[in-house]
């Protein structure tokens, strides 16, 4: 009879250790992923953040493999690609961590920091920007439209090109350089930032070719589920930060009158009774969106429980379970932003978590493009 | 009577105290200056590199004010910007400081450290690339000549601009960055390098503006003495490290032998005597440049003394005139480099000194953008 420690000798030694750990138990090792994802510290989130992004990384947090990591960024460094308030900044780069913890992130399970703590980030950029091409970021669709729409432009067109800033330029390949600085292997972001994140694929691959190693993983797309929330004003544009009209969002600070007053006052439409129907019906679909984004539940099931019952009815509904879903995370924002003392803390650890993994990739970096020994 | 210190108090601060320093006799303040410069890690560096850099900053450690401050850098970060085998960039980026100690740079007088050890400046670049309008970079000519140069294209036309990288087209922000970093006052560079320093002017300036306050000053342009050395095979181009015939330049390497060999076999032409006439008679005028150069002198009062002499005489007086130039710096050379705890020692000490200043200038960026307290 083998022993136990004569059958894990004869194992691959990466292999042996995962089932001393008892992390595995099939015959072949769990590939352990690493989670990245980043949101730009730009204000108090809105309803629309929250049942993206939001509902999506505490999801991940409570249904992932315990080996798994899990890496939150403010990344600080991005917003500085529009023109800032630099006092507004500071408040909503400190706010931001507060509302990360408040929505029930862990940072026990979790690494939330600050990307403009972290050097690496830029510095790996750098590199990174010697091997991407230049015609790859021209083609970048956000590009110039980033632009058109702070500008209020009309389209493309109207912007001159030449006086867009350069950061906003680049910023997709720090991009690549936030993911990579910890060879994430899953990047959950929208729609709208897919093709950043093949760039950052190509970035890696051609890094990898160059320097003849697998260093970098190519980051798989995780789509964040694709709740697509709505303006209560204006149902033919998203949910967004920057609308004038602020009744048009729900923010995570608002209270229950408040909630109660933008969502009756939402903009719905005159035909009887309730059906999903976002095409025809965009404005009475984004509230039974919200709703279904509340409960967990589909947006045709909740619908149906509704198609005999006015819009009324509807609004009281979706009133309380936003109210429901925002109060507990509401009061603990206010209770973290009253103890500076453990932000700082908080903040402290995940920067020097989030520089431990970086900096070990550095390493490698720097010695394999002959930078150090 | 007014005593002394009662006069002082009367003073502006600054003013008095300096003058209690000792450091200024005029009744204004002496402006403190902070030279910068940069090299790039790319192998020995040969007479054109020390007739042009190299002799400027030994002039500038020799002459300038005990106040001033001196900062030599090896910028590892830019070599980058083109492919890089990278053994051989590690091993340039050695030799390049025991080159810049063996021709007499004093660690203790300047700061010589190597740029990719000080993540203070990719982070700077980053900040200010928020702020570089896109299309000022697309005006730097160097963006698709030094492409062309590197592919051998024959000219700016035949570079399809989509495949360069983007680090070519960004260096310039680093550039700024390398200089705004230490807030140099002083940026002696080849007239090539002009349009650059321009540019870091401009992104100066456009910073201070952007957060109210005088934080960088404008560095004025410091020339190196334009002693422009020609390749000796091909007196209508530069002495380059990339020239196909090394019999073209003359290395700091190259021993008594070598120098001869080269410096004989130099193109001139079969005009009888010897003439300073750089259109008409670019080989020969060339070695002019080279001999006045070594000695210091003026190079028409250099041809003066060999006009009735010919070729022979002068080569010979070249050679001479290099090995005695050369001697010191070379042999020193082989001996640093055989030193190699020292050179790790001077890197150390270069890299903190650095680091020292620009994590001050730093501080204050991070709180001015709104990233810090």
């Amino acid at each position: 009879m083998i022993s136990i420690a004569r059958t894990l000798r004869r194992l691959p030694k990466n292999i042996a250790r995962r089932r001393c750990l008892g992390t595995s138990t099939n015959s072949e090792p769990r590939k352990r992923k690493v989670v990245f994802s980043g949101i730009q510290p730009t204000g108090i989130p809105h309803l629309g953040n929250y049942l993206g992004a939001f509902q999506n990384w505490l999801k991940l947090q409570r249904d992932s493999h315990p080996d798994d990591q899990l890496i939150f960024s403010i990344v600080g460094w991005h917003a500085l690609t529009l023109p800032q308030d630099p006092k507004a900044l500071l408040q909503s780069r400190n706010d931001m961590l507060a509302v990360l913890l408040a929505i029930g992130l862990d940072p026990k399970r979790c690494i939330i920091f600050h990307q403009d703590e972290n050097p690496d980030h830029p510095e790996l950029a750098w590199i990174l920007s010697c091997l991407t091409p230049f015609g790859k970021l021209r083609r970048m669709t956000t590009w110039k439209s980033r632009l058109a729409v702070s500008r209020n432009a009309n389209n493309e067109a109207e912007i001159d090109e030449s006086l867009l800033n350069t950061g906003l330029f680049t910023y997709p390949v720090l991009q690549a350089a936030d993911i990579l600085a910890y060879k994430a292997t899953n990047v959950p972001v929208g729609e709208d930032q897919q093709q950043h994140l093949e760039l950052t694929r190509d970035i890696a691959e051609g890094f990898n070719k160059a320097v003849s190693r697998e260093l970098f993983p190519l980051p798989e797309y995780g789509a964040t589920a694709s709740k697509r929330i709505l303006s209560l004003r204006d149902p033919t544009a998203k949910m967004s930060k920057s609308a004038a009209d602020s009744n048009s969002r729900i923010l995570l600070t608002d209270d229950y009158q408040t909630i109660r007053r933008k969502v009756r006052s939402a903009v719905t439409d005159s035909t009887p009774g309730v059906t999903f129907d976002p095409e025809n019906r965009p404005g009475t679909s984004n509230l039974i969106s919200i709703l279904a984004g509340c409960t967990g539940e589909d947006a045709t099931a909740v619908a149906r429980r509704y198609s005999d019952k006015g819009h009324g009815y509807l609004k009281n509904d979706v009133v309380e379970a936003v109210e429901e879903m925002l109060k507990e995370p509401r009061s603990e924002l206010l209770r973290l932003k009253s103890d500076q003392a453990y932000l700082k803390s908080i903040s402290e650890q995940g920067s020097r978590e989030a520089r431990q993994i970086s900096s070990r990739t550095m390493e490698e970096v720097r010695r394999l493009v002959g930078l150090s020994i």
